[in-house]
């Protein structure tokens, strides 16, 4: 049997805090990886490019039959994982100051940037709270710590605007388009469906019936 | 445990000759089903209508970004499940012929027809041939037992093509909206990549971590 075991080699791990479907990774994602001695690498990505301008598609759950299908796949995946999830019915609301809010903090401290990313996952889709303002970030930032002035100028500089875009661009050139994306070794996954497929990998490093299907 | 396994109680399949994501499915289902007791249903569906008409989405396979991904999706299930597979590079094809006469053939013979189903997906996406022209699906159908003329006459009747229009809005009423698209026992799995969520179900007739994940 091949390994690709990798102790300290990392996987990426692509998320949006606007994305049910993301939420739902982020509570697994550490787990997969650690069975496997593998770190986790949060990048951010927004889907509301990827999906809707490089892509050229509507929001997915917009579609006929494939909305309901969503749905009904983000209840299973909830009950798979045995974590909390709400649907919470906003509209209007986007992830860009939340996403900037990671990345602003990512660049001087990856794990507490990670902390904050679920504990804004929560607040969107476990207590149904519009992530939409800077003040919400502000306020998740303060309860790690940073100071709520600090992060609110923070996330008014044109520097931290164009950190995200830049990581967004370089996400689009390593084809991630949905989210979770992960990407290992080089293999791309897409979707909470494909996690089974990700351990596989992180196992075997290879495709093969010899492997079990 | 609770165990869904009920033997003879089988699995809707749904189809189209035209998808590489139905034949690599094709290639499994039925070992999948095995596995647990039950039998499969193949049921005929036109992603053509589906995805284009019904949920108002180009082919999959053209947008930006998620068309790469699905060609190395393609490759990996092939390998995954060891079964040969060649992107055949046709235009303008189509599986409405083949899937009337499916859907024909079903109508006295549903394994005759499965059988039939196997050897025309072998003929598009491992051997390349066009599968378009109704003669095809009469030259499979002969090397079945089947005449020949008997097939074609059928084919020309508005009987079997209503028939087969009948069965998709059957599908689409159903939720069905890509290949492959697996409903048992009311789930619906849409995708190779939730075969292994299909087994779960089929072994354990709920969604709980109880089960592992």
């Amino acid at each position: 049997m091949i390994s690709s075991d990798s102790p300290g080699k990392s996987i990426a791990f692509y998320f949006d805090l606007f994305s049910p479907f993301g939420y739902l990774a982020s509570t697994q994602i550490e787990k997969i990886a650690a069975r496997h001695g593998r770190s986790v690498e949060w990048r951010p990505v927004l889907i509301g490019i990827t999906v809707l301008k490089v892509m050229g598609m509507n929001p997915l759950p917009t579609y006929p039959l494939k909305g309901p299908y969503l749905a009904i796949e983000m209840e299973r995946f909830a009950a798979l994982y045995g974590v909390p999830y709400r649907k919470h019915g906003l509209k209007g609301h986007n992830s860009l100051a939340a996403m900037r809010c990671f990345n602003w903090i990512k660049s001087f401290d990856a794990p507490l940037a990670v902390e904050f990313a679920k504990r804004m996952y929560a607040k969107l889709w476990v207590e149904s709270i519009d992530i939409t303002p800077p003040d919400i970030s502000a306020d998740v930032a303060a309860t790690l710590g940073l100071d709520r002035a600090r992060v609110l100028a923070a996330l008014a500089t044109d520097e931290v605007k164009q950190s995200l875009v830049r990581k967004v661009d370089a996400a689009i050139a390593n084809g991630v388009f949905g989210v979770p994306f992960v990407i290992a070794d080089g293999e791309k996954f897409f979707g909470n469906d494909h996690f089974w497929l990700l351990e596989r990998w992180l196992k075997h490093g290879r495709w093969s019936p010899e492997d079990g299907i």
